[in-house]
């Protein structure tokens, strides 16, 4: 078990029926509601929140989560999840996550690189300004390595679509929620693949802001047998907003 | 208050970040997820829930819901939701939902009309069969009607939008889940629109099952300056699968 410390959130939660997928388990991008949930309370809880860095005229961007998957919970299943701020990696505020299942086994471990940016100028600001606020522990990591940058790939792409950004796809920054990009790498693969295939990493990069209205289109290419990497591409200026890469 | 009886079941839950809309409220399809979970969980409780009466070989289906929204609440604020079986009207079990703000104001009154349908002969079975398990309140409702039949209207389309189902919109059942037609509706309307416009009284009508691939329209219109109704139509056979009457 991990310590119960202020460096670190355990939170109690339930895998209710609007969380899970159609095979009865906790669908991957209901999991980074769950991680993007206890990342606010935390940080909320120890004065760097959302509310604290608005007040100083910043906001919380996430870059990059990498994810191990040993297995995913199923529907009722009380499952706990820990997460820590676990250090820094240049410009980035690293954050990482632990979720145990019922047994107290950890069956998922995931890590995030967050970047402070400034309102204004939309630059970010080394995380070192807000580190002594920060309760770190660095000594221990949920995953082998931080979430790396996903590389470019000029595999032939086998899944394509298109989709508009509308609504319900919105934060409150007025940005697309980033849960929505893993949600749509997913989307493009056919039922038949989602229901055989396990994921057992998943790494994800998020490089554009997206906005309502979008028109984006996802494209995933193999990149080898147990290796794929989702694109979404904003079809105006052709920027790639998100990055998706499975193993399966 | 209402009563701490077993008719009543009293969730306190907390508007997390992954239920708010761009304008930093509960967003409406949100809504409905934590109506599907506590209507779940207080059937479970009780002996009536989905695992029961699939041993029986019937299935839960949600048929209408009827929503009247005093004020939705907001992001990291504390609510009760409250529900509890509400009677019975012809082949409808019907369920009704009252969420509480901080304060113990009752914000959102709800009421849903359920069918149980045999799984293999796909026909409803009058709720009496199940009756003597379900603790009912009908002294007590949450809205000033039941769920109402939404009438067909022939005003003009002033929105309309193509969308496929895929992965993330299928539930455990191999069926859309049902918070995606009221998203799905509500994102037909422009992003300006639904900023300005609050959302007073909400009624839904499922009419058919909708399936991964499904390639569907939305289509808004105008009844007049406070209605509008939206019908998710699937192109193939043009079958209307729901029916979103909102009222601003």
């Amino acid at each position: 078990m991990l310590p119960n410390t202020k460096e670190f959130l355990h939170k109690k939660l339930l895998v209710g029926s609007s969380y899970i997928d159609l095979t009865g388990k906790l669908s991957v991008h209901s999991l980074f509601s769950f991680f993007q949930e206890v990342a606010w309370e935390h940080a909320t809880l120890n004065g760097f929140g959302f509310e604290h860095l608005k007040e100083k005229g910043f906001f919380w961007a996430l870059s990059r989560v990498y994810v191990e998957i040993e297995a995913l919970p199923k529907w009722t299943e009380p499952i706990t999840l820990s997460t820590w701020p676990s250090g820094t990696e240049g410009p980035f505020a690293l954050r990482d996550f632990s979720l145990f299942n019922d047994a107290g086994e950890k069956i998922i471990g995931a890590t995030s690189s967050w970047l402070i940016v400034d309102y204004e100028t939309r630059r970010p600001r080394r995380p070192d300004a807000f580190k002594e606020r920060m309760p770190i522990c660095d000594t221990i990591r949920a995953t082998k390595c931080n979430a790396q940058k996903i590389s470019g790939t000029t595999h032939e792409t086998i899944y394509s679509y298109q989709i508009t950004s509308r609504i319900s796809d919105i934060d409150v920054n007025g940005h697309i929620n980033n849960t929505r990009y893993v949600e749509w790498a997913i989307n493009s693969f056919p039922l038949e693949f989602y229901q055989e295939a396990a994921i057992k990493e998943i790494t994800i990069n998020f490089l554009s802001e997206g906005f309502c209205g979008d028109n984006l289109r996802v494209d995933s290419r193999k990149v080898d047998d147990r290796s794929y990497v989702s694109s979404i591409i904003r079809e105006l200026d052709s920027k790639v907003l998100a990055l998706v890469e499975i193993h399966i």
